[in-house]
């Protein structure tokens, strides 16, 4: 079952609880000779970290990676590759408050139910925490995607009432720009605006949703294996096990409901030689392979419940009861932003155990 | 790998081409004592019938189902079930004309550049015809369902334009007026609008997109194994398999990206003594486990590719060319129709295996 | 778990008791491209048919296979293999007389405790019949390897008090002699007391154990995924979950455990510019992953419970009893005999996997 | 593919090398509630510790094992264990002498084909340090066993010449005695003679092969799954994924090769109102089923390949050379000894699993 894994090939097992005393990923199968470097990890961690914007939770950690395995004289060599990050910053007493309740939106509720014994300090296993193993995992397959030149971005796409223009999500160039905003946001035109709510939201001790969109470059034909393992299934799997992810679409996603047939489908041409396809509704898969046009799609995230207003709820005890965050808690007005990293991070996974995959599918 | 299986413990594999000799589907992990006949699976077949209705593709297929092992005096063994359904209307002279061409939103393309080898004939291994055998198992897998007391349902939530009143999305009593609907409609006051805007797109030669919601009332709390294996990722990847799919959502979904968390978190609350929460924005889950909540999502279709209007392609000799479906092609105005009880039938695979699986989560 | 089903990517499920309507294997993961016939499986499954020979069961069935899926004008086309046998002779009238008791030796004791329905017509799930789906999919391996140039075969290594000269084990041109016997026993200086000692404990109504050795030419180097899917222990693993299988070898296996390292240790030498060993008591592996030279092993069988003498059991209702079969009942004098085709081509399934995964191992 | 993994529901997955940074394995689907503490793990990991006799390779480690994740207050919570072991004592100077060369009977050759890339420093990641990582998964195995009242253990069998008598197999009340021989070796009239020639083989720089037997007490009716999961197919798959072993048998084994079924038939008979067998030849297994007797098998090692004598070998430019070890190198004489605990800890795990896959086999 391995609840904790995800993949076939390029294999995923991820460990830790948030105020537990690390955590951890194994990658199995990682194909041997791959340079790799301890510092490779820890960039990509950086760029997830809470604490690095007035916009996230405020925790701070160093998230220093250390590669236990699996690396020999700076490669690869076949063998699983264990990465861990020690946990520093674990104040569960802001937690202890919250032992006897079952907090709106939050898990803590569901794990008691299935498991009898739950670990709540800081969402234990449930926590967004977990998606640093994630990233680290992202970082060795993209070392992986870059030999055969695939580039993965990803971006804040929306934040609560804010869009991002739609001809941004088919230009690279564009989507370029996401890299120079704290947000990940990148049309320049709303970023603004979007800082403005979410600091009001911040003030009012609530939250907003969001989604953040995925944009593959160089991407070859032939990755995904139907029937169960098309492409966006497994996409749409790994990304929906995200904590708070409610949506996932790909290439028009949701606006293909309300299309019809003869503006939907994209017509094959010849460009330089190549077959392409004149517009990419469908985001860059057909019968769940790649075409090699762009792949694209988005993740919903809802609204972080963790806010400070007065909720109603119910005590383990069984009694209805209100409940406030204390004043100055750790609070995060909007997860998609920080989720960027960690979505651009699950699409390589997805991609790197595609790539291998693939390699058995011919004679 | 094993690309063409689905699931963990109670656990399918399907086979077969859409003008290939029969589709069938093996299930493995089906407990023993369960009562089954293949009656119960026709019936189930029946509903998904191509050829019940003027909306739907004509094909006039028995799907007569055979199961050829595991069943032994009208209850299940423990061994696996192979559930045969031979293809008999299987023409596949009309597809001749498209050998030598791309067309626009298929699959030919991607299998070509994949396997090198492709059976055209009818979409072969891509064509919809494949979720016979989901429906096949999935009439199992209730069977397993109703022991516990669970019961899904599933309707058409958008055609093109059309889009089902909200209120609907949480009320049984007005979701179950959709099997009174020949389109699995339950919107009494919009379904003549529908079949009207069907009956024009396909007298267009045309096709429109549409979404299903699939709805589970008596959930069991407790259903769904974090972190990679939670019941929202494992429905959104069975239903991102399905021909045509490009969006899945639970819960609000989508929604929620514009949302607040005061809004969205559904705070708890007693009734009867037992806990619920007083709203179900979170559609059933929390942390990837079933609330016991009513489970609830949407899945979206884009509109059928195999349209009669005349498109631009290349062909395989990687010219431009110009092709249209000869006049009186087989021809599926909106796809999400005949997709609702394929979609009740995933939820249900989805559902047995989580059942099965919770049994090992505690001491 | 999927305990019906077998392999990584080249991954095979069976399913199908003895008695019922009929018996198959789907086969997953097959690369596309592959020629393949109806022939050549038939032909493979008549080598193991019973009925071939006065020394094993005589149940006469045609065992016509039927490829149902996942070729296409002769070739694979990498979706699934679905390969169909009708089940004809079983009359399963001769077992009812066993119906209220537990057979010596036979599993409807545990398979009744663990599921409470049993099918016991002619062992029904637990048959050696299943294992005609074995050797369908060990025919589609077999394809693969050719291509590759590798070359599996499979004889009679012991019969009860007979054994074969050890020379042979290593010699193909002795064991090639196999195929001449009927028995599938190599070594002609003992095959003639062989037969004798079956037709007496067929005549006494008993039977003796055997065991049955594989051995591989032509083997590539590097098969074989350490630690936990080593070639030896993915063999150990088919093997053993033949029925009536007691014991695995690899190489020199038992007899290595009264061994000095000075005389197992298999020294490199270059022999036509290759690295190649001098000795293979190792029998093709070290840790697990195949050294290029030939892979040699055996597999044990006890001797069939199913004879003819008196025998005490107990009866469902918890007493003692005796049993005798009715004279004349279909009663195999030793399984190790039609097990060579069967073993054949349990090694070719594993083979093919590793070949495939292998694929994935270097960048 | 998962080649670092094991199980299905109660799943390990084992990081890490000889001479890396630390061992590691988690451990996924233990049920949650499970008392367990650090010195459990601890106090199993000192038994299989080299160095502590004088036959074992006299390598110092202290194999302190930290609980990283997975644990609250001394419970299980369902969420994946991980168990990290720093690797101390880790002097690979001594290894140098050998990179240039492939040494007979190790696997730096089989991996360097494979891989290209290899981690030979005291074998890398085909040591027998891996097991470690068993042995502290057993540790947690046996927690679950207890509760169900189940006992394994395990025993050297077979030192070179040397063998148990037979009636000590099923008797364990003598087996018992294995644990007052830090050989492991429950019979007390061959222990002088067996450390003797341990002695003798060690003092010559040559080794001894052996053979390791288990024995499981209290065994529930019922565990496997057929065909494929069989519980000896498991059994064998694991211990062959052990460094150096070569056979497994269940029951008689490789006896039953030589023996008629009227002999090897168990009976079933009544004793306490309970059905058991009069025998158990079987070993406690029908059909792949376990029947509730005591289970019991072997596993054979070859002698350790890392002899002090000169043996003949190829460079890795190719040429024909002698090598022996350094005069005072770590040089263990016979690993079946130190496998002792392991093979137990082997047999804990595949039986936690077949436990837990047990409780969906039924409605």
């Amino acid at each position: 079952v391995a609840a904790n894994s995800f993949g076939s090939i390029f294999r995923i097992t991820t460990w830790g609880e948030s105020h537990g005393k690390a955590m951890g990923v194994v990658i199995d199968g990682c194909p041997a000779g791959l340079e790799l470097t301890e510092e490779e990890i820890e960039e990509a961690l950086a760029k997830r970290r809470p604490g690095t914007s007035v916009w996230v939770s405020p925790r701070k950690e160093e998230d220093k990676p250390q590669i236990l395995s699996g690396l020999y004289e700076g490669k690869t060599t076949g063998a699983p590759l264990s990465i861990l990050v020690w946990n520093r910053d674990a104040d569960s007493s802001k937690y202890s408050a919250f032992k006897e309740l079952y907090r709106p939106g939050h898990s803590n509720y569901t794990y008691e139910k299935k498991y009898g014994v739950v670990d709540e300090r800081g969402g234990g296993r449930s926590s967004a925490r977990e998606t640093l193993c994630r990233v680290a995992a992202g970082a060795v397959a993209e070392k992986l995607l870059s030999y055969y030149g695939i580039k993965v971005s990803a971006f804040l796409y929306q934040m609560g009432p804010y869009t991002c223009r739609k001809e941004i999500m088919e230009d690279p160039s564009l989507i370029a720009k996401a890299k120079e905003s704290a947000l990940f946001f990148p049309d320049a035109t709303l970023v603004e605006e979007v800082i403005k709510a979410i600091e009001k939201a911040k003030a009012e001790g609530d939250s907003w949703g969001g989604s953040v969109a995925f944009y593959v470059e160089k991407m070859p034909v032939g990755l995904g294996d139907p029937v169960y393992e098309k492409l966006e299934a497994n996409l749409a799997k790994i990304l929906l096990s995200l904590p708070a992810s409610k949506a996932f679409e790909i290439g028009e996603g949701i606006a293909a409901a309300s299309m019809r047939g003869s503006f939907h489908n994209d017509s094959f041409v010849m460009r330089n030689q190549q077959i392409e396809t004149k517009s990419n509704h469908a985001g860059g898969v057909l019968g769940g392979i790649s075409t090699g046009m762009p792949l694209f799609g988005k993740v919903v995230f809802k609204p972080p419940s963790g806010i400070l207003k007065t909720q109603q709820t119910v005590s383990k005890e069984g009694k209805e009861v209100f409940v406030s965050l204390p004043e100055g808690s750790r609070h995060d007005p909007c997860v998609a932003i920080r989720a960027v990293p960690v979505v651009e991070a699950c699409v390589k996974i997805v991609l790197a155990d595609a790539l291998l995959l693939n390699r058995a599918a011919r004679l």
